[in-house]
């Protein structure tokens, strides 16, 4: 834990006088104050954490992390565990919707694998990060052990130090994993409090039956590990998995090297949630994108108090939603540098 | 009367066939069927309004009409009614928000005045479609004559004719005008039969006080007008204005061109209500942007049964929001055309 200590203290606040500094730009760009509202607080944050007024279009990732759950052999989920093998096939052949959604949001897209169920070949374009091939099956023991949790963090926080070196200003954060919507929505349960049922949804696409039995499962993997809720690492062990704690870590990382973070959808959220239970300070460095169909996405959204900016319902994960969302950053600070100034335009202002 | 009648009999259904087949497509593709959500729907609308399921990134444009309100002398507004001119030379110099949000989403940006209470050189580079400088005081007597609300409606449509000749396939709307939140709660309040305090909010950012004072100058508008709710171009007469009234010909126009609507905030959405009681049949053409403060906002997209997509508390108006909405549209498209399908990329489907 001294790695995961260590980098917890060096999260800092956002610099507040860069970011009143550039509130008064955008009071005095020509339109009504305020009336750009959440694309303001973008920009803001975004100066707050670049610790400057000059900004620039940022250096954008999107990390997609990949791994695989046994809890997956209890049928949770509408695809079998071979899909996400084949879907990293897909990746780096740049036809999913990630690598589609990635080239319009111009971000780099990283692949890692952290526990894909099969071996990959080592000449593939992805990074080898694997802690071991999927988790077990949380319904009877631990997805995995805290060591292997811990492994996974640091993979996600070796990925952010990779970032940092190429100056990579914004990370978007992505997953790939059958089975993954139904360890998030253990995760949920457990950190939120919150009973299965409420936080548990239908995933890549099941049928209500499924839905019930997915609920079950959920529940019963809680009675069988009773993971302590106020232990995050031991919740992402016991009922998370690989892809998530690495998600943890990244996210932990990026805000230690002032590295802003969209989310994704609910998968990419629970993994905030168990960061942000070990590191509060983190909070200032999210930005949400899009709200998905998934409840337990809403309950993490409004437990960590960011709010989703794109209503689009969908469901896809891989980082698509936080592709698009860095998209609408994109255009906040288009606006801060672009906009004229009431006096450079020659239009009237009113006193306030 | 007889040029918009022979207009609205143009607008024809969506083609089902090609909505279809693009359905089918979006099915086949590397995705969890349906998971694309808002973002297949929209490719959907566009394969049904272009028939063909071989899109490609349309042409754009943002249509910005412009005109002054007489109502504006009762200080209705955070602004004095001079900031319209101005404006219109920011505009033109390309330091507005919406000049940086054409810019970001590669729409062309087609400025219109129709009705500035000022004269305009004529060499500057708009669209000099005046009508009259400005409505009258709708508080005490019609905004316009019924022949002036058709000339405006009129002047919407021969820019839409200059759109297609174009061949531009996607139009976003937009308006400046001080005091023209006041004129579209007013007509919002009569079509859709609601007090004017649940659809009047604070424009461009007015004091509790002066809210209660501009419900009460709507309140005064309708009782003296009396305007017919089941005769939009009397209420858009009466209590509307020449930028709103040209809006709503653009957009019955674009319908009946096949060309996509994308609305958006409050007045661009006042416009397209009265344009949907003149013509139901535009509705599978409109597409909402964001979802703006103003609380007639919500209230025209509930009745005309269209969604937001952005939630960023926007309230800028001059079609900024219809500018970031355009950028979803094309990531749609992107995600159409570039995904691998199931069998392209040898990843395994399920059953339905």
């Amino acid at each position: 834990m001294d790695v995961l200590h260590a980098l917890i203290r060096q999260i800092e606040p956002l610099d507040s006088a860069c970011m009143d500094r550039v509130q008064r730009r955008l009071d005095n760009l020509t339109k009504p104050a305020g009336s750009l509202a959440a694309l303001e607080m973008i920009v803001k944050i975004f100066a707050g954490a670049q610790r400057t007024v000059q900004l620039r279009l940022p250096l954008k990732a999107v990390v997609l992390m990949a791994a695989d759950h046994g809890v997956a052999v209890e049928s949770v989920s509408a695809y079998p565990q071979h899909v996400t093998e084949q879907m990293i096939y897909n990746f780096v052949g740049g036809g999913a919707g990630i690598n589609v959604l990635a080239r319009h949001a111009n971000a780099e897209l990283v692949l890692v694998d952290v526990g894909v169920a099969a071996d990959l070949a080592p000449e593939l374009p992805i990074k080898h990060y694997k802690i071991r091939k999927g988790t077990c099956n949380m319904r009877y023991r631990p997805a995995m052990s805290r060591e292997e949790a811990l492994a996974a963090i640091k993979a996600g926080i070796r990925i952010a130090d990779e970032l940092s070196n190429k100056v990579i200003k914004m990370g978007g954060r992505g997953e790939l994993g059958i089975g993954n919507t139904t360890a998030s929505s253990a995760i949920t349960s457990v950190l939120l409090n919150k009973e299965p049922a409420l936080v548990t949804g239908t995933g890549a696409g099941i049928d209500p039956n499924t839905l019930f039995h997915k609920v079950n499962v959920i529940k019963d993997a809680i009675a069988v590990n009773r993971p302590n809720a106020q232990d995050p690492v031991e919740v992402l062990a016991k009922v998370g998995g690989l892809e998530i704690a690495a998600l943890t870590g990244l996210v932990l990382a990026c805000a230690a090297k002032r590295i802003l973070v969209v989310i994704d959808g609910f998968i990419s959220a629970a993994a905030v949630l168990a960061a942000y239970r070990l590191a509060p300070g983190i909070q200032p460095y999210l930005i949400a994108s899009h709200l998905s169909t998934e409840p337990g996405h809403e309950a993490i959204l409004e437990a960590i108090d960011v709010k989703p900016r794109l209503c689009l319902d969908m469901r896809l994960g891989e980082g698509t939603g936080a592709a698009l969302g860095m998209t609408l950053i994109d255009a906040a600070i288009k606006l801060l540098n672009e906009m004229a100034t009431f006096e450079e335009a020659r239009v009237t202002n009113i006193e306030r």
